[in-house]
């Protein structure tokens, strides 16, 4: 039986055109781009190149994108970042719905001695402006909220917070981690100050990412060393892994409507399909507002992980991808309302570019199996 | 005419073996370890092989690697890391010889209301054991010392520190990011707490090192995050440069003290051929205990940016490779005693496992022609 991964949301692939992008930088144009001879200056093109095309690709300026190791890093390095630079600034406004790289350095700064506003979602995980515009206060020194959620897709009214964030004054960082390559990320349309993108998600490495930075945007560097990247990120400087993410950045992005579409209606089959087979399931997400490759669904009395330890050759996820180890229900489904039922009964699909009709019908079959043998033990 | 790469503390080239190593985990096995499916597994089975084989050549325990970006954020993870979770302890001890991200760390903590000790080292970039001993107060929180020298090649006396810090129960870092695949590199005979690897030093990829985090040491994060890495290192773990990294530390190790050797003759044949064609050649560095590929030489009476751009074929540095743009006399010469006189004449020759004889016959047969016509203009 052929497996089916349908967890791009967790990681994907390395597309082979980004691994031959990458490959001349890692033995042959091997040079550190701080060396001031010809090898060394070879690899500062090349440096300088993938940072003008990843630029491009954001619709920003090339100084405005720093490279460092992946979404993770550039969530903390915005979110410190921006207050040790506003050391008058004691608040932070951001969602009960974002990623544990954005929540776990706010509930650090809270420690601190920081002020921390969680603004809540509704039912469909949506984050309402009104609410960031309550809570703006004068001493606010940043706003973070996710361009599109992880677990559910549902996608956040980013350019509306974009808006009022600056009419505030207030710093903004959007992660865009996981709306890279499935939706449009143009800092200049989400009206924010700060970016982030995380390679692995986007058919880059893992251990690569990169941190939009305005211009003129408060900033102090998370890491102390040499002066690469303008000073604001350190260390020598992951050549090949940058040409490879720029090159993932065009890829993702020029034909991404085509490809948004056609893994929507692969989604959307896919749900259709389950929901002919499981009649009690419900969406998790917003029905329109979301990334068109997610769909995260619980099968009301049924236990997601039984389903899926009964088919292995399907590769979702019960819970969020990163971190499914340790999570029971999670923190935004919690905050979506939902309860131990539907966490419980909870599997997140998330379709990708390889992702095929055959692999959603062949899915349907699996699924069907199973749910008839899961239902005849008892369990429906 | 062909170029000669001599600029190997700056960078090496990533090995054949290493890019065939990463290469499965690139897209045929690249699931995320934190997914608790089958792809997911295969990924956590190949991180946790990569740490094994790591930690067997490094002679400690899996759980005490940490993978992470590079030498500049081990360094950082284990000053940070340290004495955030040592509150009480307010004083550093550091020498003036360490790489940036060693000593701007320590500078940054000085803003922040700590002390830290800079002990001077001699002529020969040696530290003295006893004044890091004299140093040590009750409040102090680290002690952290380099292994060897990026710049010289001085091979610092790490086991006798380690000892009486030990002693003196206070945690001892050492970056070992130059010393790894030139000499031994055993935390177990340093005698030390934490230690940092650069995989891009010994022919891994940029973008990947390790932090060995000794079990029991003080150690905050420096990312929040998910729990990866037992909660020390947030971020989806990049699998395939761990890999590399891993493959890369065998690689080097497994024939260390022979081609040590091999390197060593050449340095040597190298350093000869340079004093019969320019007498007042000084060397910097120790004249015994200093790596074995490393030939850190002023030309006095002439300048160093004048005879490299004169051979543009040779690719060595006037200064310290990971930062040699905004560098005129290096911390390190100048902590050496040398003025401008020798700063300015300075070239650091750095060898490695490619370097072939028929190289160092080259280099010193273009430096022969470079040398006569830079004396005949009136240079000399």
């Amino acid at each position: 039986m052929k497996e089916v991964y349908l967890d791009y949301n967790a990681t994907c692939p390395v597309a082979e055109e980004v691994i031959r992008a990458m490959e001349p930088y890692f033995s042959r144009y091997f040079g550190n781009p701080s060396s001031g001879h010809r090898w060394g200056q070879a690899a500062r093109e090349a440096l300088e190149e993938a940072r003008r095309r990843l630029a491009q690709v954001l619709g920003v300026r090339p100084e405005e994108v720093v490279f460092l190791s992946g979404g993770t890093e550039a969530n903390n390095a915005a979110i410190f970042g921006s207050l040790m630079a506003q050391p008058q600034k004691r608040h932070i406004i951001t969602s009960q719905v974002e990623h544990p790289s954005v929540l776990n350095p706010c509930l650090r700064l809270l420690e601190r001695g920081y002020e921390v506003t969680f603004v809540s979602v509704d039912e469909t995980g949506l984050v309402d402006p009104d609410d960031i515009r309550r809570a703006i206060r004068r001493d606010t020194g940043l706003i973070t909220i996710m361009q599109a959620n992880n677990e559910v897709g549902t996608i956040e009214p980013i350019a509306e917070i974009g808006a009022l964030a600056r009419e505030a004054g207030v710093p903004f960082h959007v992660d865009a981690a996981q709306a890279m390559g499935k939706i449009p990320v143009r800092p200049d349309e989400l009206l924010c100050d700060y970016l982030t993108l995380a390679g692995h998600k986007f058919y880059a490495p893992k251990g690569i990412g990169a941190l939009y930075i305005r211009e003129g945007a408060p900033f102090s560097p998370l890491l102390s060393g040499a002066g690469q990247e303008k000073g604001r990120r350190p260390g020598t400087e992951p050549v090949a892994l940058a040409v490879g993410l720029s090159r993932a950045a065009e890829l993702v992005t020029k034909d991404l409507a085509q490809e948004a579409q056609r893994q929507k209606a692969l989604r959307d089959q896919l749900h259709e399909g389950l929901l002919a087979l499981w009649p009690r399931l419900i969406l998790n997400g917003h029905p329109k507002q979301r990334l068109p490759n997610t769909l995260n669904v619980s099968f009301l009395g049924l236990e997601a992980s039984e389903i899926l330890s009964r088919a292995p050759a399907i590769m979702a996820t019960t819970g969020a991808a990163c971190h499914d180890r340790s999570v029971s229900v999670s923190h935004v489904l919690a905050a979506m309302g939902r309860g131990p039922e539907e966490g419980k009964g909870t599997i997140r699909f998330s379709l990708g570019r390889p992702t095929t009709k055959e692999e959603i019908d062949q899915t349907l079959e699996i699924l069907e199996r199973c749910l008839k043998s899961h239902g005849a033990s008892g369990g429906g």
